[in-house]
């Protein structure tokens, strides 16, 4: 029996990386938990859960780029990242993007999608880090393969909104 | 400085899973490796991955038929499964769904997509379930939340091709 060609419904196709992501979180803290480690050491899940946004990133921007004429400086990254790459991932762009032009770049999303699930009640807030270290390692394993290395921080102040820092390197 | 709204590129955005999922898959061998367990404990790394995917496959099911009509039955599921599931999963149809018309089914995939990146060679057929055991457990976890309990199992014979058998379990 062959089935039939009929074009398949629009599903709400993002939703694949958010449940994914979800899982990933939930199974390096779980694994953390059975071997009984204590708070501190739990600081290697934020590790563990970077470094894999990290490969991703690279990866992905890699495939992203192949087609993309080179860009003129620093800013210009910023933005291809803030724009395409984020939008791709997340299916929006960042909201705002601010520099001091001497490297420090803040990437305002007022709606960041991985935190939307959770975004309801303060007792929330101490959660978020978690939810955002694999987005960190995202950002900086992309920005690595275009050439900038960089620290990848974040913030959260009112749920879902968050802040990306990034403080390019000077090497 | 804002970000100026030109609509963002057409990229490849199906490598997101791809990408994640080779991470998954590693991360969660490394973790084994390093508690120092056994050839034979490693059958746990499959039922880790499998559960994830139940998991994810259980989420999905349920935000894509939100809005589809119920099913008239269970061969009318297994055909939902294959071409709208799949497709949003893995941008491809199943090639081809066979049944015995008694629980059983086969679907083969001829180009399963997270198998390709080691399509390369026979010495990678033993690495390939590994690759396969999250799959299982999204069918797994699609099937268990449209009413239908199974044992999902897969096999490949000539990468990048594979088969799922899917027996559902009568209650």
């Amino acid at each position: 029996m062959y089935i039939n060609d009929v074009p398949p419904l629009d599903m709400a196709d993002d939703s694949l990386f958010e449940f994914l992501h979800m899982e990933i979180v939930s199974h390096v803290y779980k694994e953390h938990e059975s071997r009984g480690e204590n708070d501190k050491e739990r600081g290697t899940c934020v590790s563990s859960l970077e470094l894999m946004g990290f490969r991703v990133g690279q990866g992905l921007i890699e495939r992203f780029t192949k087609d993309t004429p080179s860009f003129k400086d620093e800013l210009d990254v910023m933005k291809f990242v803030c724009k395409d790459f984020w939008t791709n991932i997340y299916r929006k762009q960042i909201d705002n993007l601010r520099t001091n032009h001497q490297g420090t770049y803040v990437l305002q999303d007022n709606r960041f999608p991985l935190l939307t699930p959770l975004s309801n009640g303060k007792q929330y807030l101490e959660e978020a880090p978690k939810y955002l270290a694999f987005s960190c390692g995202l950002l900086r394993g992309a920005l690595s393969n275009l050439g900038l290395e960089s620290v990848v921080t974040a913030e959260v102040s009112l749920m879902p909104a968050c802040k990306f820092q990034v403080v390019v390197q000077k090497i």
